[in-house]
């Protein structure tokens, strides 16, 4: 069973670690910063996998594999590019027992292994575009670690696309981080803010990067998704050119784009409780949980709870019994909050007898009463799509409660130790190194979306929180992970 | 379009590589011995994972993720396992800028980082059993890379289990060599020899390897699929100890299993021609091409072809329509042949005043006149079924033929260099390692399979083939890939 999990109002950090180990999410490796994700934690990742791979082939993509390893030349070709990763990446310098000729690092990302590749596909715009995606391992060397947020390494996918025209590696940037807006939202029941980062927050080869960022429930911003319009960057440093429409050379527009495991983390501490895990319905691959309570003739009891599995299985809604004996049903109550299994149905002799069972919902740890029969699957249905919608309202109404618009740089610096705030921004990168170096909070995005925008007001001329000079627009401030 | 393909009979090697390029499934990188999975190898591979990954949870496995990289001490822990392994691993020297304490080995296969966490997941006999998989990516270090089927990484599944008895063990390594068995047969269209290996090939660490063996197009033998019965081998390396039902302490039993990539090429070799990839339907992403031959009423015959396409995948048949006008049908029919579509449809004019339209199945280039209208799919589906099935009896009875029995080693040098080879061995390394020495000829399998041990009379006692000694046996060899 759960070992103690500390509570998030008395060690919020501790509540996380706490909470992934118990709920056997993950567990550190015997290598420096390396975790091991455990099944429970592995049948999230899958749901997610899904549901995104299905919305990337949905928008025309397709999946491919590239290697492991980068030589050293390749990384070196984009200048930015380098410098941003070289540092943090783990390098092969022996292989088959003898040293190397050259380097091979370890995949931070892509694009350098992938645009060598493109540039022997690509030489006509009959060629384009290209819309891969690689679901894969990257390494990235990380002094400071923590489980799925922060990892030496780990899963994601990485889309690579390459276009004839800046309009089109545009839209398709917006169609893809509007995919993961879509996914946050609707799947993971977790708001966020679509819009564009700063050039200092920018990827590193980047021409432009635009995110969706969430609140974690300790007021702190989390990055769950971004993608990159890379203009011709990549194209130009390995030499990629295609003949255009009108028999011109062109270089090739290239935009890529990713999320990783780290959306397990944003999902645990967005909605995540001090009993356990809370999952919205539709990342859970069990929803119920069938806990027969043994008295009395305990064959009719588990015979009923097979039954109700039975017919919930064949709506298409995963449950399982557990009718052990060993552990109580109060045992089992626990342990499968903290699994965060949505829903939990409690059935025992007296229940029978009335044509009803219990059902609990994990978020709200309501109880209901639900009849016996051929009404169970649609009522346990409704429950699950009440909770899909409510975790997202509630996570919501959280966000906006702690959003402050600060009109003083006291205000901006009391108000940034608690959640997001918006301020005036004067567009410089002097400004947002100070308030970064003084107060630890970065630009996490400059909002794209209207309805944000327009509640928001982030628009309105103004004069900068830190500066005092005057400022085109407000922009969204917070301490991130 | 395709680039000539050099033919089987000609240069079998030559016609695979020229295959694999053309269909435009696979490519060298720029980075020694790693591969690029195009977008049309890795949807044969996507396909391969669905059906494994579904079979696997049908036997009680889950999903987990392991770290890439694995100490340079606990390769060491398994005597064999550092021997066999340790020559062909790439090693990670440097991590963040600096030298690393201690080297970490880039897994060749991932016994020893799972058995250092099993170690602490187990103590008690109400642990076990653990069935866990891992879907991955490894690296061998390989001096000779061929596409698919040796490359320095390739991507495959590894499953990890402890047991608290031997029975379970062996019911496990078992069950599981029998999954990849049907997997073969039923997806692949394969068939394949199920059995033990001899003691020289078996997997470094392990008491016995099981392994499905397949029969390449120029006679030579594919291993397929391998599952180990590790003992209590890696259990003792990792000191992994449990307290048994009867209070006592024992180590835990183990097994591994694992299929790879390699697989495509198997795929590839066992059934493809000089036109190109032939795929089982069940494999095939896109089972269903429909070309419309654009003369006359252009519109009518695009319309015609949508039509029967949206019919077909109402059925659940994928299919497409390639309607473009820059390419012509006889261009686009070499195409698809060589892309492997199981099912070309034309359909023009005159087809439909007749009410038909042509399909072509890609195995035997069969034209058959179907009707169109609501009896098509039904129609479609038993051209499939049947090419499933005739692809895995042709691939039989090209097996059969190949396959000879030699009562002197004058007979069985001439037919190694044809197909398998079936003769009495007296049971001893020496043996089989001069017969390797002389003929390049491996023992590839102990068959266990009650069909193939009586059809061949498998535990005739008789002559050793090679040494004149007593043999209790025969076994298959082959020269292999």
């Amino acid at each position: 069973m759960a070992d103690k999990i500390t509570a998030r109002n008395e060690d919020y950090s501790q509540w996380y670690i706490d909470l992934v180990r118990s709920a056997k999410l993950a567990d550190y490796s015997d290598v420096r910063g390396c975790m091991v994700i455990r099944p429970n934690g592995y049948a999230i990742w899958e749901k997610m996998q899904a549901a995104l791979d299905r919305m990337f082939k949905e928008t025309g993509h397709v999946n491919a594999y590239f290697p492991l390893f980068i030589p050293e030349s390749f990384i070196a070709k984009e200048a930015e590019h380098i410098e941003g990763f070289a540092p943090e990446c783990a390098v092969v310098t022996h292989g088959g027992g003898e040293e190397l000729a050259e380097k091979l690092y370890v995949r931070p990302t892509s694009e350098t292994i992938i645009w060598s590749s493109y540039k022997k596909w690509i030489q006509s715009y009959r060629d384009l575009p290209i819309l891969i995606n690689q679901w894969a391992n990257v390494v990235r060397w990380e002094m400071r670690t923590r489980l799925f947020l922060r990892t030496t390494e780990f899963l994601w996918q990485e889309g690579h696309t390459a276009h004839a025209t800046p309009e089109e590696s545009q839209e398709e940037v917006m169609r893809m981080i509007n995919v993961y807006r879509t996914f946050a939202e609707e799947y993971m029941a977790m708001p966020v803010i679509m819009g564009r980062k700063t050039d200092s927050e920018k990827f590193a080869g980047a021409e432009e990067t635009y995110c969706i960022e969430a609140m974690m429930q300790d007021g702190k911003a989390l990055q769950a998704g971004t993608s990159h319009n890379l203009g011709q960057n990549f194209a130009k440093a390995f030499d990629c050119q295609f003949q255009t429409k009108d028999s011109r050379l062109d270089y090739v527009w290239a935009t890529s784009w990713g999320v990783s495991t780290r959306l397990i983390g944003a999902l645990i501490m967005a909605h995540s409780d001090d009993r356990g895990l809370v999952l919205p319905p539709k990342l859970a691959s069990r929803q119920v949980v069938i806990i027969p309570i043994l008295r009395g003739d305990k064959a009719a009891v588990l015979e009923q709870a097979d039954a109700m599995a039975a017919s919930l299985k064949a709506a298409g809604i995963p449950a399982f019994v557990d009718g052990s004996e060993q552990n109580s049903p109060g045992w089992k109550f626990a342990e499968y909050e903290l699994q965060g299994i949505p829903v939990r149905i409690e059935v025992g002799p007296r229940d029978i007898e009335k044509g009803i069972c219990i059902a609990a919902r994990r978020d709200t740890l309501e109880k209901s009463e639900l009849q016996l029969g051929e009404t169970l699957p649609r009522a346990v249905q409704e429950i699950l799509d009440a909770m899909q919608k409510d975790m997202y309202q509630k996570a919501l109404l959280f966000r906006e409660e702690n959003t402050v618009e600060a009109s003083s740089y006291e205000e901006f610096k009391a108000a940034v130790e608690k959640g997001f705030v918006i301020a005036h921004w004067d567009g410089t990168a002097e400004t947002e190194e100070k308030i970064k170096e003084e107060t630890k909070a970065t630009i996490r995005v400059l909002p794209e979306e209207d309805g944000y925008i327009e509640r928001y007001r982030m628009n309105d001329p103004g004069t900068c929180i830190y500066s005092g000079n005057p400022a085109a627009q407000k922009v969204v401030f917070a301490k991130a992970y």
